[in-house]
C-alpha cells in the first residue's frame, strides 16, 4: 500500500524547518555520507534496478527509454561524484542580501533562505533522484521526489541510501522523500498541496508541462521546451557560422539547447543557405524551410508554421529567411519558447539590437546555443533550466533553490 | 462593444516590447507627462468617476467601497504625486546582476529586465490605475490592468490620460491598458494567456486569490492575506510589549500588516494577558482566546482553530499561551499566512530562533508589524505585498517587476 502523498509531504515539510537552519558543516556531511553509502550499497541498488528493468523489458519498454532507466556501476559513481561536488559548492543559504537602517531606527535586512519543500516530478531516470536530492539538501530544503513508476524501486533504493546518511549525520531522514504511489492522481495531488509545497519543479516533456499548466496551484518553475534558434546576420563570419550551426544542431540532439531553426539574413542567403544545407544534410539533418529557403536550395521540404514551432528533438531543421535584422527578430520572439537563442555577427550594432528584443533566457553573441547549461555557466550544478520569468531564468543552480526572508530588528517602534 | 481581452494583450504584448528598450529619461518623461496632464484632466476624470458613484449608489453601494472609489481633486493630486516620486525612483533595468569569464572565453552576463506584460486584477480602487501603471512603466513592463466594473468609466478616464502622456512623449500609448469587459469571463480569461501575460499579480480578497489559484495558468505573484502574530516572549519588555500589540492591532485594522492574534509566553500570562486585555478591551476590540488565555481575561470568548486562522482585517484579536518559544512558533508557523509575524523580546537568542524558524516574508523583532510597507523598507512604492516565496517576497517594488536575461558573448565558440 503506498503512502498518501498529504501525509508524505506534511513530513516534507517538518523536516524542511529542520533542514533550514543546518548548518553547512552537517549538510555537506550528509552529501559525503550520501557518496560513500551509494557505493557501499551498490549491490542493492543495481539490484532493485534490475527488477525494474525487467518488468519494463517485459513491458515492452524501447532500448532509449531502457537506457536510461538503466544504473551501472559506472553510473551511481558519477552519482557519487555528483553529490560530493555539491559538497564542495558555496552554500547559498544565510546570504545577506541587503541591509537598510531606515529613519525611525529599524535595521531591515533581507536574507536569503531555503524555499522549504522542492517537489519534483521527473520520468524515467533515477539518477534525478540523488542529483536533485543533493541540490535540495544543500540549499536546505527538503525534497518530495515523484519519479516514474517504471523507476520507482530504483528510486526508493537510491532515497534510502541518501535519507540512511542523513540520519547517520543527525540530520531528518524525511528531507529525501520518493512518492511510492505511481498513480496519475498522486502526481496531480502533489501539484496541489498549496499548503505544503513550496515550489513544484517539473522535469519532463510537453506533457507533463501541459498536466501542470492544468493542475498545478502550488508555484511552479517551468523547465521548458527549447524551441533555440540561430539567426545569420549579413555580417556574420560565414566559416565561423558554418560551425556554429552544425555544433548547435548536431553536436547533441536530444537536448533542450540544441537548436531547432535556423534563420539567415536575405543579404548572405544567396551564399549562406544552399553552403549550410549542404554540410547539415551530409552530417543527416533533415530541412524544412520557407519558400525563400527553399528557393536557395532544393533538398528542403516545406516548413509549416507549426514545423517553425516545434522542438524536434531530432536530426531536423527548420530554416527560414528574414528580410532584415527585424524580421529575424520578430521571427525568433514569434515562434522561441524563450529558452536560448543567437546571433551571429561582427556587426556590434546588430549584436545589441537583437540581445535586447529577444526574448529568452539566454541570448548568445557568436556562440553555439548548446552553452546554456549549469555547469557551462558556472553554476557547478543545474536542477533544470527555466523557461519563464519569475524567479529564476535559464540553468538554475543552488541559488535558484532560494528565497529571501526580510528581518527586521527594532527597539520598540510603532507606527504612527 | 468591450475589446476581447486577448486582443488588448496582444497590443499590451507590443508595447511591452517597445518599452523594454525605452531609456530612463523617456520613461520618467512620461510619468511626468502623466502627472500633469492628470491635473490638467481632471474636470473630465472626475466626471467619469461621478458617473461610476451615481450608479453604484444606485445600485445600492455601502459607503465603504464607494468611499474607495470616489475620486476627489486631494486624491488626483496625491495620484499625480507619486507619478512623480516613481519618476525619481531609480530604474532597475539594464543592471548587470553579475558577469563571469568562463575557461572558454564566453563572457557570461546577467542583466535585469523587464518582466514584458504585468497584469493586475483589482478591486474598486481607481487610483490603482495610475499607481500600478506608473511602477509598471518605470519598470519597462507593459501594464494591462482590469479593475472592477463598477469603477470602468473612472479606469479608462485615468487610462486615457496616461496614454495620452505616453503618446506625447513618443512610448506606445498600449503601454497602459485598461481591460474594458467587465464579464467575469473576461477576467478568467486573463489569468490563461499564457503567450501573452508574463506576470499577474492579483489585489484582492479571498474570492479573487480562490479564484486565480482555481483558473490562472500565467505566472502569478500572490499578494494574499495577512493573518499576522505578535509573540510577547517571556522575557519581553512588557510596557513596550503593551504599546506594540495596541499599535499592531489598533492603528489601521483594514490592512494586511495589521496584527490578527497574539500569542503570549506562559510564563508572563498571569500578568501580561490580564493587562493587555483590559488595554485592548479599552479600545474596543474583540478578544478570543483558546483555554489558557480565557483563565486569564473573564471578558474573551472562545476562538476555534478557524478563528485563529482568519485574517479579520477589524477590532477583533485572538489570543493564546504558548508554554515556551517552541510552541510559539509552531502556532504561528500553522496558523500564518507567511505575511509578517513579529517577536518581542529582550532575549538575543530567542530573537535569533524565531528570525529562523518562522516561515514568513517579515519577520519582526522588537517593533510592530505595521511596518512591513513597500514606503516603510525604503522601496519607494510598492505593487503589493508577495505572501509567495518564489520571485518576490514582502513589499514588492520596482525591482520585484524586473526578471534578468543570461547574454553570452563568444567568439565563435563551440561545444565539443
Amino acid at each position: 500500500m503506498p503512502t498518501p502523498v498529504d501525509e508524505l509531504a506534511r513530513r516534507s515539510k517538518v523536516a524542511s524547518r529542520q533542514l533550514a537552519g543546518a548548518s553547512t558543516d552537517d549538510k555537506d556531511a550528509g552529501l559525503l555520507a550520501a557518496a560513500d553509502l551509494l557505493l557501499e550499497r551498490a549491490p542493492d541498488v543495481l539490484a532493485a534496478n534490475t527488477a525494474d528493468l525487467e518488468d519494463a523489458a517485459a513491458g515492452g519498454m524501447a532500448e532509449g527509454p531502457l537506457d536510461r532507466l538503466r544504473l551501472t556501476d559506472a553510473r551511481l559513481t558519477g552519482m557519487a561524484e555528483g553529490l560530493r561536488k555539491v559538497a564542495g559548492l558555496q552554500d547559498p543559504v544565510g546570504e545577506v542580501l541587503d541591509s537598510t537602517e531606515r529613519p525611525n531606527g529599524l535595521r531591515i535586512e533581507r536574507v536569503r533562505v531555503p524555499l522549504g519543500v522542492v517537489a519534483i516530478i521527473y520520468e524515467n531516470r533515477p539518477n534525478v533522484t540523488s542529483d536533485a536530492a543533493g541540490l535540495c539538501l544543500k540549499s536546505g530544503n527538503a525534497a518530495i521526489l515523484r519519479g516514474s513508476g517504471t523507476a520507482l524501486r530504483s528510486n526508493l533504493a537510491i532515497a534510502g541510501v541518501l535519507r540512511e546518511a542523513l540520519e547517520k549525520v543527525g540530520l531528518p531522514e524525511d528531507g529525501v522523500i520518493v512518492v511510492d504511489d505511481v498513480a496519475h492522481e498522486a502526481a496531480t495531488r502533489l501539484m496541489q498541496l498549496t499548503e505544503l509545497v513550496d515550489c513544484l519543479i517539473p522535469r519532463g516533456g510537453p506533457d507533463l508541462i501541459q498536466s501542470i499548466r492544468e493542475n498545478a496551484t502550488v508555484p511552479v518553475v517551468i523547465d521548458g521546451d527549447g524551441n533555440c534558434h540561430v539567426y545569420v546576420d549579413a555580417a556574420a563570419d560565414l566559416d565561423e557560422a558554418e560551425a556554429i550551426v552544425l555544433n548547435a544542431k548536431t553536436q547533441r540532439t536530444s537536448v533542450c539547447n540544441a537548436a531547432e531553426s535556423l534563420v539567415v539574413h536575405e543579404g548572405i542567403a544567396d551564399v549562406f543557405v544552399p553552403r549550410v544545407c549542404a554540410a547539415l544534410a551530409e552530417r543527416g539533418v533533415e530541412l524544412l524551410g520557407d519558400a525563400a529557403a527553399r528557393a536557395r536550395c532544393s533538398e528542403m521540404g516545406e516548413a509549416t508554421d507549426a514545423d517553425f514551432g516545434q522542438e524536434f528533438l531530432d536530426m531536423k531543421l527548420t530554416v527560414a529567411v528574414a528580410a532584415d535584422l527585424g524580421a529575424a527578430i520578430d521571427h525568433i520572439n514569434r515562434f522561441g519558447t524563450g529558452h536560448t537563442e543567437a546571433i551571429l555577427t561582427e556587426d556590434a550594432d546588430a549584436a545589441r539590437r537583437f540581445s535586447e528584443e529577444i526574448d529568452a533566457a539566454v541570448v548568445v553573441v557568436n556562440a553555439s546555443t548548446r552553452f546554456t547549461d549549469g555547469e557551462e555557466f558556472g553554476l557547478g550544478a543545474e536542477i533544470g533550466i527555466s523557461t519563464q520569468k519569475l524567479h529564476a531564468r535559464g540553468p538554475m543552480g543552488l541559488r535558484e533553490l532560494t528565497t529571501y526572508k526580510y528581518l527586521v530588528w527594532g527597539d520598540g517602534q510603532i507606527r504612527e
